[in-house]
Formats: structure tokens, sequence, C-alpha cells
């Protein structure tokens, strides 16, 4: 079947055909999400990036939405589904338990990046146990499912994190809390509407002027822009959470944690690309003070897949349009110069990219 | 009656008479506690100091018992107490449910510190909900409540960050989970023997050798001893919680960040005093990567002053002797040049200074 | 104004013009629901029922949806919205974190019940930080958010309820889990659908023949449903989780008990009225051998409407004409004898029926 | 060696020696408390007692001490023990966690009762996970620390299960709250110190006059003694927590569930063994109305262990003498018929019986 693969560390892709197939369901992929991580590892720069073991190439993709092709005991033939990216290394408890993104191990395995062959290929093998059903109306956005359920995840950890103390407002909902998301990638924004579909103050920056297509997106969901450009001004106690969603400068963060109010928590998410961070002691002193936490956030599982589907179906009728606003470019899998671009390096006002394999 | 005095911002410190009482149970101070935020105020070096409104001194002083001089509804007259010394705002929702250590306004009040006078006097009135009852028995070491309530307030806010995931080992305790607490004053000592209590291993680090006395603390509660005086060397995946409690230079954290495991956790609890903290972003993606927690840590509350009672009990049982070796001087009040140079500088191999009323 | 009244604890029901308005933003009723807490009222059944203060007269009504009449700080004019019908006491701790639902004092007030004019009016007047946004689009079946908001809470405490020990699956969702709903009214069918959207298998049972009605329900949303006409028949250990939605027979509970699994739960949510329950000592030792819980269940609050409408929006989209199938019938409000007569009883086949002012 | 063994389902207890080792650190047995499930075995009356795996006879016995016959990883010789004494199922995610309380299969085992070699026995040999380390100097009453593990598990349940909402008092204590405990057995006086340890206001209660015994643990610990002879006599809204821990008649419930609180909560912790629970509908009305909850109590795992050792360290401090109260006889192990006595029959005024082995 044809595929899409890479030999990490080296770079590189390319599409051709490739004998795999493993047991479980067979499904026929539909369609892949392209990311920021696709990327970093077909141009080498992602140092965890491992083939899977007796295998001399990597089928690339985590983001997926496929039919299944048999029936079977959860699944029908003809259900469309989203498989689950990262799996458990079998032996720590919170793999046990079904939460590999807090494998203590490490020796998870992840599709299409770390010893698992991905989903960027005509047919995928899976158990029925690690695939989440997606309803027919929300096909055409449900490839945003895979990098939402990371933030899902997050949101609920951070959530967790702040039992710590009350953090629910007086009417015990988050109305009174104050989010500054850093970053405009398909992260920054998904973060955004997730954040004003839990009921806070959604405030995104980036380093320029929003573009129209991103100005829709905030005016549906009532999400305040802030270019940065010129630094941060904000007072002191402003924000409850911020979000790092750009991945790129480390010194943003210590441009703005010092907007953080008491009890306030700074959740990492982005992969911090270049600089290194320089904070005085008096902000070191101030997270003592103020009682802030900062938290790093990576991967969604089951539940926050469903968790996903779910807010993806809200939004599509909460926010009409969004969907076209989100995906921003499909690719038919037969234009490959396209696709090995696209997999090469982002695109002007990309927010997110398929590729159609039918 | 006679109080030990302060004028923030300004430095300075006397003992004089001051014509001070307020509504409340009266209770004869029995003895005080010594600690480095005393210090800080007398040397002006405190920015939060603040006088009590209304007041143009403000009696220093957080850590104190003292006798119940009457008989009231909760004590009797001869009762031992410890006074809680952080009151809330009386508004936000963490202050009105007991937890002022989460005041949300900041306009918390703190006895000798900020906006309420101290416990440093021959006598203090008081609210009976704010008093602690010591039992007679463990009166020697009680003045150790009050640091001690803010590590235990720590380390269940730790425990409650934990949640996030599965912390507990696979026979449900804390025994697979490992310690490093930096600094060797009241606070690194007094984290390391509660940490202990709970089933952690614990080392416990310093830039110099151990000194006889804190040796024998150390094996009194089976506690490892690293000499810091050359830098930290040890695994990239062995500590689960790392506990900065020197409040000296900032690159401890840098030097000691990477030792951290997956879901592992910093606390910072030391108001660090010098140098500013600069990591390289290979370590913000290792936070990111290995869902590290930061959390800055401070205050405990009635809650956690009970559990200390109760802790030091438990120790003066587990660990004869420790009270002598953790409470390492006693000035009597009249001996006023001693009490004024122990509240100006630490003494050499100091762990807790008392000051005795009676 | 136009109003349906009530004068508690006498029975009967007025269709009458009241002059009534008190502080906040107008809102004119679009619609009203009718649930069974209402023919109580009006027959004069509930205890609880009383007069707001200095009222001789009651409007009646907790489930309502309107249009803002005006802009102000969070809706704007035009908007609908629904407003949340208990209110706390102002005092208890719970009341004061917005969870009136956990009243300690039992001085809350409830919308058309207790001490609160209802919303069964032309138009009422509320403070805007009692009032959900609806979006457009579900309008037609929003009115069942006040119900499902009881179902939320219900659910979410359950959860958290279960916190006592792990009941999550090894997938962390409750895939694995079997609830058994008893009752096929208005709650026993939005509590199934609720728990089919957890991930629940679930069974729901009535001693009677399914409905057609019913069954397009049930078929919609892969809900098994039981005629228990004969009894009920399962496995010692089948079911995690029993809702009892019926409110009928107390001797339902000891049919069912015995069904329940090892750290399973019982949750009461109807109002039992008939019979009195004898459980044998052999029931009792094996809700202590099996570490059962039985949990009283009541009231939902602002954060479980929000989740209420959420879901609301997922089951139109899942469940493909679920709203014409729960609106059984709507009334308008000038049919005054079909509206008295659908307020004294409930009409056969029945699931929700709904006053149209508009 | 010597060991007391019983042969499931049928009455009787023998002491002979038998030929019985398995893997693990030797450990001589020091002593054993007597419990009433091994009443209720030697009494043919326990159902799930059974025989271990390809054994004949049943070592009785779940409560002991003993001492450490050989230098292992984590214990030295001579150190004194006490081990767990239920084990899980290897399989069920509980167990996995550690927590064989909540087994979900069923199938753990537990030493002298169920399908484990108990510890009424010269040696035994243990899996060092198992143990738990007993201070020297509680050595006297430290075999009070395994039924006291049940009721650290029981109390710890609880306080998660009110987490379903804000049960901690103003001063995030639990000084506010009170509690009643029926029975005056090991169980109901164990969990009356417990519960004020924790700061609830206490009352215990039985059917009869209190013993001078009693009435000293009582004076100690400020616990409030009700002769229920006559019937219960409360207040409506009276109790926070009822404890049923008299294991005696059904109707005990149904005597006392009407004066818990809003939000309140009846633990079942004894195996009623008489008569059976008829409540009236306006009961289980009530249960909906307060949001009560009543759970099933059962089973301490090593965590709690831990914690009744630290208890019991705490209570010889605090309560003088309280070892002498609570240990009302010792036979030695060579006083074979009063040995068979005491496993018969319960002793007047018997409150912990234990058996000396050296």
């Amino acid at each position: 079947m044809k595929a899409i693969t890479v030999n990490p560390p080296d770079a590189g892709v390319t599409i051709k055909h490739v004998n795999y197939r493993k047991n479980g369901v067979k499904i026929k992929i539909l369609e892949n999400g392209i990311c920021g991580t696709d990327r970093e590892i077909v141009n080498g720069e992602l140092n965890s990036a491992a083939l899977p073991y007796k295998y001399n190439y990597l089928i690339l993709g985590h983001e997926a939405i496929g039919t299944i092709m048999e029936d079977r005991v959860i699944f029908k033939k003809g259900d469309i589904v989203m498989p689950v990216n990262r799996r458990g290394c079998g032996r720590c408890l919170n793999c046990l338990n079904g939460r590999p993104d807090f494998c203590e191990t490490g020796n998870f395995i992840e599709a299409g990046i770390k010893g698992m062959q991905g989903f960027m290929s005509e047919y995928i093998y899976d158990d029925e146990n690690y695939l989440i059903k997606v309803p027919e109306d929300i096909k055409d956005m449900a490839i945003l499912a895979q990098p939402l359920s990371d933030l899902e995840k997050s949101l609920d950890e951070i959530i967790n994190i702040q039992k710590r103390m009350i953090w629910t407002c007086s009417d015990n909902t988050f109305h009174c809390r104050k989010a500054l998301v850093i970053g405009t990638g398909t992260i920054g924004i998904l973060f955004s509407l997730l954040l004003r579909t839990y009921g806070f103050d959604v405030t995104i920056a980036n380093k320029r002027y929003a573009s129209e297509n991103e100005l829709k997106i905030f005016n549906l969901a009532d999400i305040r822009y802030y270019n940065s450009m010129n630094g941060y001004s904000f007072g002191e106690n402003t924000f409850d959470l911020i979000i790092e969603a750009s991945g790129s400068d480390a010194n943003v963060i210590s441009e703005t944690i010092g907007f953080i109010k008491n009890n306030g928590i700074l959740g990492l998410f982005g992969f911090i690309k270049r600089g290194d961070l320089t904070v005085s002691r008096y902000v070191l002193q101030n997270i003592v003070y103020k009682s802030i936490v900062i938290a790093g956030l990576i991967n969604g599982q089951k539940p926050h897949f469903e968790m996903a589907i779910n807010h993806l179906i809200q939004w599509k009728h909460l926010f009409p349009g969004i969907e076209k606003l989100l995906i921003t470019d499909s690719i038919k899998i037969d234009d490959e110069n396209k696709i090995i671009n696209a997999l090469t390096k982002k695109a002007g006002g990309e927010i997110k990219i398929k590729i159609l394999w039918h």
C-alpha cells in the first residue's frame, strides 16, 4: 500500500509502497492532519523520533480519520474512527490505568513519531480499544480532534492542579478567570476556543497583526486578540492562566510571567525552539509569594479524544463556519509534490492542513 | 507590657514597653521562635513588611506559644496554645474557606510581618478560633509547629497537585518516591523530616560538610546528606520531588532541575536572595516532555498547625532527643543584647533559636 | 402581567394578572416546562412548597427560557437565556461557593417552589449572573436544560464520590461500566442519555412495555430497555451504578440493590411516593462487604446548566430528531383549560410538555 | 511449629503443630489480637471463610506483630513489624494500585480468613513489602494498628466522598462537625478516638451504662457517652456523620438515620447480625432532599497501617495510660484452654484481648 515514510534520525520524506500490516481491525484512511511534529521529523530535528522495532522505515502521521472495513465487536463496517496516537509502556501504573500521557518509564510508543508505525498510509490496522467514534456530520473537521485531545488533557490537568485551592468563581464556574494564550498556531487557536467553551475570558497573542481569517475565528468565539509586536503590557495581576503555545523563543516566558495573578498557573505546551530563559530572583520570589504553578503539558488520551469530538460538535453549532476557518488547506494524496512541500515547511496563514486519501 | 518592636520599612529593632491590647482571650507568652523573616524585617529587607492600621510600630514575631489566662469556650485557664499567624482578607473564597494561605486579593494580614501586631510581647489577645492546643509534653519543641505548619501545607499541596496522575506507588504509599531537599536551615531540615514521615526516600544537600549536630538528626531519621560544594551529580531521572529550601542563589535551580523524573515536581519554598535564573530551552522542553510541575509554596493554616503538632509528637517518639538537636539555643527575654543580636544575624550552627519569656 | 399562580399549602392553580416586578434585567418568557414538582404543588402534596416573603401567592414554574429585553453587561437585547432555579442562603460555605444544591442551612430559595416567585409569567426580572445563554439553534429543546442540569450535577457528584477508588476503566474512560436506570419519565430518559454520553452501557427499566416513542429514543442512543413487569432478573454483580428515577414505590430499591457490583453506587434521585423499604441484614452486609455507596441526588447549579446546554447541542447532532421525541406536547398560554389540566395530571406518553407564551 | 487452626466452613478451633512455610522473610510472632471475625470463623458463622489453595486447614489470625529473624533489604534482624492482612487479586486496577480493599474481582485473599494462612503461629514468612515497621515504644499497644487501619481507611474514604461538596468548616478543619458512633466494641472505641484526633465532636452510644473502663477512655479523649437503652433522642439535624460500628441489630439504622444533617453521611462498618431494616418513604425522601450518603466501609491497606501506627504514637502521648485501658486481657500461648475459650466467645468488658507467644 501507499505510505508516507521517514527515516529518523535522518531528514527526508518519501511517498512509497510498503508491505505493512499487523493484527487488528482494518481501517481505510480518509484523511491525515499535518502537524509541526511531522515537519520536525521530516527535517531531522526531533531527537525523540525513533524507528519501530525491527523496521528500517517509519510511516509518518499521528492525526488520522478512517473507515472501518469490517464488522467487529465495538465498531461496524463503515463507521468512521480516529485512532489514539500514543500507547502505553505496559508496565507503569499510569499506563496500566490508561494514561500513557503520564508514562513514568518513558517507554511509551507513539504513532508516526517513536517506535510505532504512523497513520499516513492507505490502510492501518488497530485494536478497537484505541479507536474513537467520529460522528458523520463533523467528519469535515474531525481531524482536529487529535491536536484538540492534547489540549483537553492539558486543561483537565490544569483544573486538577488548581484543586489545590478554590479556583472556581462565586457562581462555581470559571467565568471570573482570565487566560492569555501565546501563539496563534493550531494549538494556540484550539486552546483559546476550548478555554472559551469552559467560560474563561480569553486573550490570544502573537507578534504581528491578526489575519482576516484569524479575526473571524476570534470574533465568532469572543476571543480578544493582542498584538505583542512591541512586547506585552498588562497589569501586574491580570491573568489566572497563561498558556505558552507558540513554541518559539524562550523569552516569551520572562516577558509574560509577571502578569500572573495570585494562585495563577503558567502552562507550557509549546516546545521552545530558540533562546534561553532568564528570570530574575524577583520573579522566583513572586512564584513563591503568589503560590504560582508552572506545568508542562503534553498528550491527550482516549477520554480526551472523546471530549475533543464532543467539543467539535458544539463548536460547529456555536460558531457557524468554524470548520472552514480552521482547515486552511486540503491536499489530495496524488499531489505528491505539494504533500512533500507541506510536510517540509509551514504555509503562510496555515492553521490545519489535511491530506485527503479519497 | 514589654514587647519587641520594629518600624518597617526602616531597619532596627527595640525592646520597649507598649500599651497594646485588643479583644479576645488573654495569653501569656511563654516562648517565641526567631525566623529568617524576622531578621529580614529587622534589617529592613522585607518589602512586604507593613505597620498595623493606625499604629506607628509593629510588634515582631509570628512563632509563639503561650498560656491561656482565663477560662473560655474552647480553652481553659492554663492550656498551652500556639496562635495561627496569617489571617484572611475576609472577602475572597479561599479566605472565607479558612485558607488565607491562598488569599486571592493579597489583603491578608500576618502577625509581626504585615498589618497585624506580632507575638513577641508579654501578652497577646486573640480569638480562640485561631489558637491551636499544644500538648504539655511536647512544650519543649512546640515552637517548631509554626514553621512546620508551612511545610505541612506545602507537602499537602504537592500531593494534591500530583493527583493530576497516579503518584502513589504499587503499595499505595510514597515509599518508591525520592526527594531532594536543598538547604539545611530550619525549613530544609523540617521538610526532610516530614518527607521521611510520609515515607519518601530523602537526600538533603548543602554546599559544605554537615555539622555533627546535623548528622545526628539525619541519622535518626535515615536522611542522606549530600555535600554540593562541587555541584550536584545525580542520574537524569533521579528525583520525583525537589524542594528548594535554601533561599540562596537562583542558580541552585538550574543546577538541579535536570535531575527530576517524569511527572516530577519542583517545590519552591525559599525566597531566592541572590542571582538570576537562566535555563536553556532544553530544560523548558523537558518540563513539557516529562510533565514536570514547578510550584511556589507558602504558609500553613489551622489544619496544618494541627498536623504539625501531631507530627512533633511522633518525632519525639521516633527520634529520641530530636528536640535538643533542633532547638540550638534559648535566650531569656532579659538578655536584651543577645536577643537584639539574634534578631539581627543568624548564628553558626543555628537550627531554631527560642526567646524564653519565663 | 399574566402569571400562573398557586397558594401552597393549598391545592389549586390560577392563571391571572399580577403586579410583580423586582430588580434585574427584564426577560420576556418564551416557554416554560412542566414538571412533576409543579403538579405536586398544584395538588397540595409538596410539604416544602412555600410562599415568597410578604406575598400571598406563588408564581409557579422553575423551567423557563426567555428573551433579554435590554442590553446589559453580560447579555444583549434579544439573547435567549434560561434562569437558574435555586438560589443560595447567602451564609453557608457551599452557597458562598455557588453551590446552593448543597446548602447546609436549608435556607435556600427555589423559584416557583419555595420562597421565590417562579417563571410561569409574561416577564421575569433577574440578576444576569443567574442566567445561562441558550444558543439559537437548540431553542426548540432548550427547556430540557433545567431538568438535565439536575442530572449533570448528579452524575458529576457520583463521579466525585467514586474517586474514593479507581472507577475509570483500563482505557481511562467509563466504557466498562454498566448502569441501570429505573423509571422512564423525563428524568429516567435524560439520565440514560447522559450516561450514554459519558460512555456507560445503559439499561433503562419500567414495569411495562416501552412505547414506540421511547423505543425510538433508546435506539438512537443505544440504550437497552428492560420490562420489569415481572420483577428484575440480572446476575449478582451486574451493575456498577443504579439510578432510581421512578419516584414510585419504595420496594423498587430492595428489588434491585442486590445487582450492584463491588464498589458500585446506588443514586436516589426520585422522591419515593409509595410504600416503605425493607431490606434484610444480608443486603446491609453486602453494602459493607462490597464497599457500596447509596447517595441522595438533587439540584443542579450554574455549571451544570452550562453542561446541560452543551450536551443538548451534542444530542441534537448525535441523535437526529431527538427534540421531537423528547418534547411530547406544547400548549399555547391562551389555552388555559389545557394548561390547568396539564398542571394537574401527567398525560399518557408524556416526556416533556412545554407552555408557549408566544 | 505451633499454630491455631480452623477448618471452615466447619466450626471448631485447634492448637496443633503444623509444617508450614513459604518464601519470604521469617518473622517470629510476638503477639496476636483476637477479633470478632476470628470468633465467627471458629463458630462456623462466616460464609466467606475459605481454606488456602491445596491446604486442608486454615491458620487463624489477621492481627499480629512479630520480630524479623534475619537482615533483609528493608528490615533488619530484630525489627518489630506488623503484616498487612489482605492481599490483592493481581488483576483489577485497584489491586494493581495497592488497594485490594477495593478489589473489583472479589478474588483477594485474606490472612486467617479467606485463602491465605493467618498469623496465629510461631512463625510466619512474608514479603517485606507487606510489613509495617512498629516502633519499639508502642509495642504494647501496636496490635491495635490492624483494626485501626480499617478505620483509617474508612475515615479517609468518608473524607474523600465528602469532597463532593465543601465539608471542611470555616477554619478549614473538621471542628464544626459532629459524629455519632454506634457501638462500644474495639471498632466503636477506636473509631471514636480517631474522629477526635481529626477534630470531630464525638458521641458514642450503646444500649447500656458505660463501664468504668470505658468512661476513663471517653474522658481522656473528650468523647460523650450516650446510653441508648431507651432509644435515641436528638434533634433532627444533629449529626454530620453516623458510624454504625455495633454490627448488632438492623433497626439501629432506622432509629438513628433521621438525625443526620444536610450533606451528612452514614458509614456502615459493622456486619449487621440480627433483624432486617425497614425505613419509611419519608426517610428515603430525606436522603434525596438532604443529599445524604450511606457508605459501606471495609478493610485498610498499607498506607492505613502506617497512619494507624502514627496515631497510636500520638494517642499514647495525648491519652496517658490508654494502652492499659484498650488492652483488656493478655493470654499466654501455653494457656490453651483460655485461648480456645477467648476464641469462642467475647469476654465481658473486653475491648482487645492479646495472645502472647513469648
